[in-house]
């Protein structure tokens, strides 16, 4: 497929025919997603985003799907792609194609098709045959972010970074791409970035990049930090990853967990939903750490706390967390035990050392999709899941639902939020303020027949908090 | 298709195309399934089934895969159908009929041709055009004994039963078989238990079976009642189910179980595993019960223990794992909260009142195999998975190899227990004397690290028991 | 205290004026015993113990008082004894002596002080100025049964036993009170066995001394084994030492549990009540088990399953809950982490080697009662609980009274029964049926919530069990 | 007593005699305490508090024993009293006394015992016969903070307060003393106030004091908050009451959990870990909350939630956990059902009406220390435990060592950290800064076995992290 042509088909879906079992998915996800329903009705006549070109970069689920009607519900002119090349689900994207919305992905695409899906994603006719950027960027791990960047550092003329060499060949794709982008579309991220509001950003990793690129001063539109709202980092990554790791595990290896040693590498918000969840299916978990404070809230959980070298040939599931690289080493690999399960949540491929294992010699055999095994010369195998991509969206299907309406609904208000502010705000990372995370919480309270207590005003004031909240210090951990 | 037209192919498969990743999984299975492959090894050369036609009527799984390859090892000649028109996994049925070893099983039978595969399975050909029956049967269930039960009875000359009126649709449908052949194969039934020696049974529901036709003194030959060995019951039904409900539910409906309501009915060993991994997953848990005494072990538990009807509209998933039938009527349906989900993973889909809901007027919309949304007069949805069949095995692949491993190391040791006594055997039903059950389990000991205490002499003494087991009185509960 | 002479007060207890103090909680205790309240209410105008002489041998708590009423309710005669020298709560048999009924118990009573009190609780006065013995006997632990068997085994002529070495301090105190009682009470064991018509027994070791008896032919009257009523050994067991055990821990050493290493050595029933309450604090859970079952069962449920030997040096706590003996040697507890807290919740002192540890000139320093710290010679010091009798009875105030009340009311049902059938029992070991188990659960249920589900009769003749039970086969395992 | 009269013996406790006992008790703590021990060590030759006065209310145990014994070990001349009138554990505050630390508090104070003690503890003797105050404070619940801010407000002419009519008893009392001082010792609140230089308050209600003074810009002092620091809020409130909660009903009222139905008001760190520790129990634990997050929280756990008016009549036990007022009213106390159990965990008595239910008519019987009944007219009783106070400190010792020396390493540091920057820092409230946090946490790892991971130079990099830490962004909330 060649991205930059001219668009005929605006969407590119594994199989259109799949729409119908897409839109019956759908209509059941947003039975379990009150928050972004709620969204839906309380602004469909105002329309906030009304005409608004919106970038999506975020996996394409079913739960997207909900999160795209939600955008086009109140007002945005949406185009998506997903940001994992295995975890769109194929009926989901047919069914947004099928309603005319411009989605570019399907499941199991290479690194070069993701890219050029981005690059669609991210490339609205302007009527007269060329292309204009979005206004504002919903994005999950920051690939948009990180693509626009990088154009225009090249069109302001610094070709350093495209011409180094590349750590992975990832990188190499995207310099590829840029370098094709500026034989093809001259000036093409200027324009992007002139039109640019903003950008929401949900996963830590993303974060992270958008908090480095505000210190270097190199950050080019406000940004919200949507990880960080209460109701996102303590719901999507603890509790969407309670349900979704062992589904991940179990429909890739059809595995026993009771009785298992697993290993769960780091214990942030992540790592505590897997930990627990393990150990709920009766596995024993060892966690493994680098800051002391989670390392003595995993010990205090009755976990046991050790290195990853610590637990070879003893281990029989290895599970990484951590945002971080290279937490299980190829060499870590080697010495596991036979047919140990090897697989991340966390972050990038890069937690597990993929690139080392393909070229180590290794014999891979394809069991089924996102389930090979990898034979060393010593006769021993592991099993590597979703080729060390997030195990939880290559093998199943991501988290569920509901505790994406809590992550969606933060998105949509930081969408919201970032259009009606586009001119006050700075090029710097905001977070949600409190009351809107707390509104967000309370969209999802009845359909789970929450009652909540409700404060007199006489509790408020010892309190010292509004009796409508916010209740909070901003520096409470919840 | 016609079960009783002599057979050219002599198995039934759905693809066999899949044999290949069918033996990949075997492959992966047998490193999990450390009972049975300690079984081989030991067994391999003796031989203690040589030649004995051995017919089993069990979920045609990938741990089954392992268990028929086993009894071949240990010399059986064997045929094999699911027990269950949902539970076949067709990639493991293709990798055994690819071996030559008659198997007649696919993912979605009819009713006719679920009890036609089970009379494939139990047509041993005789070399001369006919066909004799097994000498041993794995029973899983108890179709296997059903059929020739009532087969012999019809030839015995009593035909008040397949003349009566059927209870259900799959009732006729046996009926109709037996009429048939009747016809095409007179004396058959007759020739089949003359050769008969025994039957071990797997279930609960078979076993009761068992023990109801032993009591009525209509039972035909000694059988084994593998379920209620310790390494089964309180194993398969308790972990197995602990792993197997969620992955069911998450497989067929990707839904969030935190925070939800889920109904429980019945505590059994199924309800138990049950009951807790839908409380890990944050659900909570209520529990119906008849039985004061698994009615108060919830209690201590924490659950709430409720009727049904207390918990209509406010529940939104019910799972049925009683071994009795009428547990969720047609009533309690249309009385639940819209979309609310139901299931089974006790006993057969009479757990819940299918035929009235099919029946009902509801509109039954099919989302994906195995999920069927019914709408009522009043608006309300519920979702039926599996037909109202083990949801278990419907949805997803079945309890995971290590737990089925202990299962089916009972009823190995049971198949080799039952020849080795045929002569001493009376047609009863037996345990599993407790050093097997003892074996079973320290054969699984290895493989997930345990390491066992060695009694002394003086204490065996001092406890009254050899050192070596067994270890505890019979009305020990565990 | 001298117990064989002639008595004036009728009772030994501690502080009298603790009585109100005792009625005061033996009110509360009622409000928690429902089981017990309920069979006084049931049997209070039938009265079927009228005027029977019953001897107890059991804890003397709060629970016992309410155990002592309910029999005195229903028509009995009785005296009581602990079975223990530290289970005592000195206010609870200060309310009972102060009701006139005969109670022989202190908390820290000597091994002479205690078992001259069974004795005192076994003889009622003639009103010629002798004894009398029980018609019926509540033993926990079973040492009312062995003074009556070797008391009368004496005076049958056969010295051999009282003249033989004694393992223990505690078996020469038994030997010499026999000679004693030889002495001054001539015919006195006799005269007891001659009324005696049975004995409920409460523990897992008395109850396998009744076994032993029984199969040697020794047995001299009929015993119901109350331990393996499912609402006993699963309840009592189980679920009382989930609340008890922590409780002792803390009253005793206010330690932290969670991050700690705890090593429950056996997976019965105490066991596992012991392991889960551990980790359910954050401790990281060891197990160690002889039964390749029991230790299957504990890998599944997550727990590690090792020897003692494997966790000197690492562990923090030692649990005992086995039955049997040395199970903690001294050269463990030599080789413990410093300052390591050695208890026993299972059965008597010697599964920790007590009497090895005060004679390894290890330096015993009393922290406060029934808290011991040993200091070895290397330095390290231990913790010893209780002096290694049952950490819940004597560090706190053993299990709570409503898992007391299913106990109990079997215990009190046995005593009825025993009359009852007085004489069509044998000289054997009975387990009460299981209508009564059904019973006593059933007693509990209203006061905790629980709404039984009711079985249509349709649904009884499916399962072809009584529509009012019992619903299960005897050997259920629950 | 009278508090204001020259001290002859330097410090009130119920019993010296206790000491030994207590001595043997802080040498096991300090086996508990590595964190403080380890501060010890590090800072002994250091000595940075030299000389430095110290007055500390907070509550008086074997813990804040080996806090006293750690700042005087830095160098500190300390005074103390508890925070609490039933918090004082007598073998720890006689241990205290015994090495020459004044030391004034005993449990059971009165109310105005407790406010003499808490001006005794901010005494220090001027050498001429008169008083100065301390230079730094450890104040837990800010009843140290209050009174001198109270008392010097009053010395500036503001006699508003003192004059004014009192909410409650102790208001009042309070009054009365500093009208008491303000005759009998004036200008002492000034002389204190010059040489005050900060204070670290330990507590959520401290704290939120501390905050509402310096935003109405009365804070005389800069402040530590230390309930804040991960190491503080995150481990002893929530790990603390986990263990300690049920300590306390245990020792109150030997009460079954497992089966009762338990409300725990409020979803904070304390709740979470409240409501935790009585589910594991099996107990049936229903939230209440007012903040939509919490209770968002508090549902995806799978506990209800509900208002506490909606479990009246059904539920067993009550915890407040909220640091409100009003939360369980004399109106809902009067409709729970009978015999169930008030207490409060969480801040004051006022959580509870107490007040009102002592004016209510109610007929209070006590049962023991800490423990009352009090019935209402229709005959229905609840016992209140602790008077409404810390039920984990009035009726059993607290949190355990372990988690108050991550507590009262924090508090040390914090008292070196307002010493060492008692020119720089204003009159603010600050929190410890991070590296401080960590450094806590790896304190304790040693201890528990806990091994960490270290980042390589090249991931540390890839996070944009020192190596050595800190690791995490400020708004992190573990």
């Amino acid at each position: 497929m060649n991205a930059v042509t001219p668009l005929k088909h605006d969407f590119k879906v594994a199989d259109l025919s799949l729409a119908d079992w897409g839109r019956k998915e759908i209509d059941i996800a947003e039975h379990e997603m009150p928050g972004l329903m709620s969204i839906r009705r309380k602004y469909a006549k105002e329309a906030p985003l009304k005409g608004v070109r919106v970038t999506g970069s975020l996996h394409m689920t079913i739960q997207t799907a909900v999160l795209i009607e939600t955008l086009k519900d109140v007002g945005a002119d949406v185009r998506w792609a997903s940001c994992n090349i295995f975890s769109t689900q194929d009926h989901a994207a047919a069914a947004i194609a099928a309603t005319g919305t411009p989605v570019f992905a399907w499941k199991g695409e290479t690194l070069e098709e993701y890219w050029d899906c981005t690059l669609d994603a991210l490339s609205f006719p302007d009527g007269k045959g060329g292309f204009r950027g979005p206004q504002l960027v919903v994005d999950d791990g920051g690939d948009v972010t990180l693509l626009i960047h990088k154009g225009y550092e090249l069109e302001k003329g610094d070709e350093s970074w495209v011409n180094s060499a590349s750590g992975s060949h990832e990188e190499q794709v995207i310099k590829n791409l840029l370098k094709r982008v500026a034989k093809e579309r001259p000036g093409f991220w200027t324009t992007v970035v002139k039109d640019w509001k903003g950008v929401s950003e949900e996963t830590t990793t993303g974060v992270h990049r958008l908090y480095q690129l505000a210190e270097a001063g190199k950050l080019l539109v406000p940004a919200i930090n949507v990880n960080d709202s209460v109701t996102k980092s303590k719901f999507d990554n603890l509790y969407g990853c309670r349900e979704s790791l062992a589904d991940g595990l179990k429909r890739a290896m059809d595995v026993m967990l009771a009785g298992k040693v697993a290993v769960v590498c780091g214990y942030g918000d992540v790592g505590k939903g897997s930990a627990h969840s393990l150990r709920a299916y009766g596995a024993r978990v060892v966690v493994t750490e680098i800051d002391p404070i989670c390392a003595l809230q995993a010990a205090m959980e009755g976990f046991e706390v050790k290195t990853v070298e610590d637990t070879l040939g003893t281990a029989d599931i290895y599970v990484t967390t951590t945002g971080n690289k290279d937490i299980i080493t190829l060499e870590h690999m080697k010495a596991m035990k036979d047919q140990a399960i090897v697989c991340n949540i966390g972050h990038f491929d890069n937690e597990i050392q993929v690139d080392a294992l393909y070229n180590s010699g290794a014999v891979k055999t394809n069991i089924k999709p996102q389930v090979d095994k990898f034979t060393f010369d010593n006769g021993n195998s592991i099993f590597l899941l979703a080729e060390g991509r997030l195990v939880n969206l290559g093998c199943a299907t991501g988290h569920p639902s509901f505790v994406m309406s809590n992550s969606f609904a933060n998105q949509t208000l930081a969408q919201i939020d970032l259009w009606a502010k586009k001119d006050s705000y700075e090029a710097k990372v905001y977070i949600l303020p409190k009351h809107l995370d707390e509104e967000v919480a309370r969209l999802h309270l009845e359909k789970i027949g929450v009652k909540l207590t409700r404060l007199t005003k006489d509790q408020a004031d010892y309190l010292g908090v509004p009796v409508e909240g916010p209740y909070k210090p901003e520096h409470y951990r919840y």
